[in-house]
């Protein structure tokens, strides 16, 4: 079965094809005849010209959109890491599904679908928009044994790819990343510490809220984890399972899929920048897919959007995850691409060059 | 006359009511019982909390918003200040009014209005379009002399008041500041200079994109204009004759109108920082309706908005003005007030609190 899945992951990522530098290129030439000082709208003619390597259209059309939000619990909360109970998660996931949390009104707002994916909340859910993809009830307890096994990292990955392969055939061509999952940033920080280098007291930020003391616990609870697992860092699978968590891998599975479909993915806050780093430690090949949105509160961000090469426009001090942050980032990537279909030329418009 | 004009001024600014801590209290309240942890929307908090406080509502309703686009030219650029020929004042003026210039583009995303006013170009300009209130023919050189009467900065200013005076009463009740004027970067420098201490060699910067040589003469420029007029750093009005410009002028007039008709404005980039700058000298008062947008390249903004308190959530290294940064805030502003309004609360969503 393992082997079964990681050969589905190969092909997925095999799928993947190389940025268009020629329509990129198309792009950037389009933009400088445009009435502006040439490079003036600065990540705006950049996205444009990412959004024109990545499809290989010079307007692509993102009528359709969606951010992904991946639920999951975390054993991990048993060590008093989050100053929410766990049964937020799930109530939270009823909230997404009725409309109410944040990332419905700012998704509303962008003209956007939010599709919210159960891929490992430890409670029974039944909505009729509910996307029911349980790979565990929540992982284990990182902090004694590993959150999950090999297995259920892959076939979480796996279903973040699906997802994404059915949103396409729906139509769907822009996907932001999003989640929901009571200790999820204790998970990330464990991720990013491995993966980056980072040490816990650099990784781990307040979550939710929390004081100075469950801080400390925090740091020694992602410190234990990662003794106890030893996961191997040139393993993103294997970081994954031992200090991951579900909606982390599917989240990682979203963005393999968004970049194997050629569409664009909008990379939100800590935890989703904690599956961007596994998804570009898994297939390098998905990094000119991804687009930062904003900077977050927690303190372990930026080095995580460092080491991907990505670089986050939006700095609202947010720490809310969900998918806000990538959701406000789409008004910025439709903002590119109405510059470049509607502004006049320096020609059509009579104006003199420099 | 000069008198006449700075009772009209006066008399604006006592129209400025105190911000509503009322309201923005119970703002903040309602903000702190919706399905997230408190605070971590943020900005976009404070923004609802600021916009309460502004207007005495807690749903403002902003359905009209403009941004006004002041444009007028300078008599420095015969110092050889610019990238880009003095004509392109006018004739992007025309792009404005034809809806094809970048902040036509955004503007029209963000379902506002662009309102094109002519107070100080150096060329007959006609279009159905065009507020047309010329207060002078293009600045003179402030490297030789003042660049402007202080009669002309205070009727600039207040053309400024009068213009948001009319679009409050067509039913507008949010402003941006926008402008155009080749060679405007140059005094917005020699302003930073004067009201902040910021030295030449930190105020100027690249502009539409000047290279090495351009850019010392530039500073050189700044030195002579100080160096000539010597203007007095505690008198404001004074500032803006000397080496300020009408478009300047008329947008700190904007930003005292938007305050006085109790509207928030929203501050663009360098140029409109400048006249922020010089509204907050002219009258304090005018600081807690103004929000920031972006952080331009241009390398004294950041000291610009850090001298009135301000701090910018976009970092899209644009460097490009025209009111550009400052409409593409508006969709954070409507972001905080969907927010305000659509989120389900602890207690409707049967969410659990902390």
């Amino acid at each position: 079965m393992e082997n079964k899945l990681y050969l589905q992951l190969t092909e997925a990522v095999q799928r993947i094809k190389p940025f268009d530098e020629q329509t990129a290129m198309l792009a950037e030439r389009h933009s400088d005849s445009l009435t502006k000082p040439p490079g003036s709208l600065g990540k705006l003619e950049a996205m444009a010209r990412q959004l024109a390597g990545i499809t290989g259209q010079l307007w692509p059309d993102f009528t359709r959109k969606a951010v992904i939000v991946m639920a999951g619990d975390h054993g991990v909360c048993d060590e008093g890491v989050s100053a929410f109970p766990q049964a937020v998660t799930p109530q939270m996931v009823m909230n997404f599904l009725n409309g109410g949390a944040a990332v419905n009104v700012l998704a509303r707002q962008a003209g956007a679908d939010v599709v919210c994916v159960d891929i490992g909340v430890n409670a029974d859910l039944e909505h009729e928009l509910l996307v029911s993809r349980k790979v565990v009830r929540g992982t284990a307890n990182m902090a004694k044994q590993p959150a999950m096994t090999r297995e259920d990292a892959l076939r979480a990955i796996m279903v973040g790819v699906e997802v994404v392969n059915e949103q396409v055939e729906r139509g769907f061509r822009l996907f932001a990343t999003g989640e929901m999952g009571i200790g999820n940033t204790t998970a990330s920080a464990a991720i990013t510490t491995v993966l980056t280098g980072l040490s816990p007291e650099n990784s781990v930020g307040r979550g939710t809220g929390i004081n100075d003391a469950a801080w400390l616990n925090k740091v020694d609870v992602v410190k234990r984890a990662i003794a106890v697992n030893k996961p191997d860092s040139s393993d993103p699978i294997d970081v994954l399972a031992k200090v991951g968590g579900a909606e982390i891998a599917g989240l990682a599975g979203v963005i393999i899929g968004a970049a194997a479909n050629g569409c664009p993915v909008v990379i939100d806050g800590y935890i989703s920048s904690a599956a961007a780093l596994v998804a570009s430690q898994i297939a390098e090949e998905t990094k000119p897919y991804m687009i930062a949105s904003h900077l977050s509160q927690e303190q372990g961000h930026l080095k995580q959007l460092e080491s991907i090469g990505l670089s986050p426009p939006i700095q609202l001090e947010m720490r809310l995850g969900e998918g806000t942050g990538a959701v406000l980032c789409f008004h910025f990537i439709d903002a590119a691409l109405h510059l470049m279909q509607e502004m006049a030329t320096f020609e059509s418009a009579g104006v003199s060059k420099g």
